[in-house]
């Protein structure tokens, strides 16, 4: 028979196919499939993008010119406009506003078909410390509640440009998916006097069958209440509301938390699409997030469709995370 | 610039690109490609099936034989199992039960081919009624809290097998964003004495801009806050939680506008594949959904992604609806 979980942060339940779970060959997934071709994210196209806004570079090398490790631009089809006031008013029954944000792209390496699971160690953390201080920087604008920062790797992902990229939106709300996950945390907190996630951590680490991986600073896991086949979380195992406060020390071990994960994931299922959120806490002032925890929620793209998980919050899981976990820690 | 548009039920932001909107033939949709082989939902081959729960067929004829028109079976890969109490139980932090439930897929014609644009009124007045019977003999059973009626239609909607089917599942609680719209709903009806579906139709038949089509009981439209490029809601113009409640003379003004829905789909998107899902109130003695207004929402599937907005809960709408709803009155 299946299971019944029931997220104990957002009260959402998944079912969990135990009896006749999926094996890894088991999902016919859409390979990569790199079709080359000019890319405006390669060496030497850098006029192809917006002008730089940052970037790791070589000392005595230009703006928008080869030489960089790490590469930040302006989206070139933004979702939303830097200029402007929030302009928030009703129109009938419905609310809006004008579309009022900052939408970069985060291009975390020159090499045009490497994944974070081919890059060095150091590479990774140069693109991990670009995303916090885009994230630091872009939250100096009163007008931000949120910044997302998120990866689509490959088309099957939603990557419509293949070079490997990181997208950082500054929205002027919290998103509605990361409030919720916030009360909840926030809830438990108050009933509690402790952190959900930090008592995830002790309850996965003393159950360790949904473990992938664990160093100093880092786990990594599959979610109990997975909403996805082989979801996997990394999370500080120090509580911590916010991305952007961590701590230098800790990012080489972020780094190769996450090179290690994708790595593991790569072994079993070749040429993987995959996203990927850091789920933060807002800035800008939002009070009650103290019991909340940042992590990373990473999502392989298995299964081709969504449209109905999609509609109605209701998840069919075939492979148990416990299941899951194995095949990724004998990796 | 772009629009940021508020959800007035569950609160959700979107945003829809007013500035550079796609256009139909701008969406790259993997369209229908039918593969053919045996297939347990055709005429003959009903002892693929587990036995018929439920029929529509002409007299003289057996049971899990051909002469049907409607076929109810279970699902032979149950989600859920009809057998035993729920056993809701902690784990740690976590909450789990066994998968209590139904899991019944509904055989819509005979014809392996034919999408709901194909068949006669009559055929979708006929498929309409047996969604009803059945959601009603489930919901005589205490134990579910929630029956959830949609359709994949087309690979990349998620339909493992090709010919049309609708799946029925019976829950043990109400899923996650069924309650949402339903509270939502709730507050507002509270709040102003008035029903917020209600309101919606009333401003959208005022507005006009937005309106697919309107027949004596049905309104289809794209509405103001679409969370992907074309969805389009059929909703009852008069007030009522249920699916189930529905008048014999509602039907085929339902039948009529589902199919003519469809049909202006198909005339835009060939070969196109889509999910539609029937929302409607909670069965069993679920208090506080008097304000709620059951609706089809209807998705066709015209981006390959999801994971990234499965994930986050932010939506990026390539097309305001405005403008989808104009592509779909005129064709």
């Amino acid at each position: 028979m299946s299971e019944l979980r029931r997220d104990p942060i957002g009260g959402r339940w998944v079912i969990v196919d135990t009896d006749h779970p999926h094996r890894p060959e088991d999902y016919e997934y859409e390979p990569l499939n790199w079709r080359g071709g000019a890319c405006p994210f390669c060496y030497g196209n850098e006029s192809m993008t917006p002008p730089e806004i940052e970037a790791i570079r070589d000392p005595h090398t230009s703006p928008n010119t080869p030489g960089w490790q790490v590469r930040v631009v302006s989206n070139k089809f933004p979702a939303l406009q830097i200029e402007g006031e929030l302009d928030r008013r009703g129109l009938g029954i419905y609310d809006m506003s004008n579309g009022v944000g900052a939408h970069e792209v985060l291009i975390e390496t020159p090499y045009h078909q490497k994944d974070i699971s081919d890059l060095l160690d150091q590479e990774v953390e140069n693109f991990l410390l670009m995303y916090c201080r885009r994230a630091l920087d872009l939250a100096r604008d009163k007008r931000f509640k949120y910044i997302m920062i998120f990866k689509n790797f490959g088309a099957a992902a939603g990557a419509s440009l293949e070079h490997p990229h990181t997208q950082i939106i500054a929205l002027p709300m919290v998103p509605k998916s990361a409030a919720e996950e916030i009360k909840g945390a926030q809830n438990y907190y108050e009933y509690r006097e402790r952190c959900i996630y930090c008592d995830i951590v002790r309850q996965e680490i003393q159950d360790k069958e949904r473990i992938i991986s664990e160093n100093k600073h880092f786990l990594s896991f599959c979610p109990f209440i997975s909403r996805f086949p082989f979801e996997a979380w990394i999370m500080p195992k120090k509580h911590s509301n916010s991305f952007c406060n961590i701590l230098a020390e800790e990012v080489p071990s972020l780094a190769s938390m996450l090179k290690e994960t994708i790595t593991r994931f790569k072994g079993i299922f070749a040429g993987l699409s995959y996203n990927f959120i850091i789920h933060s806490a807002p800035v800008n002032g939002e009070s009650g997030t103290e019991g909340y925890h940042w992590h990373i929620e990473f999502m392989p793209k298995l299964m081709r469709v969504a449209g109905f998980e999609w509609g109605s919050g209701f998840y069919l899981v075939p492979t148990p995370p416990e299941l899951a976990a194995r095949y990724l820690r004998e990796k």
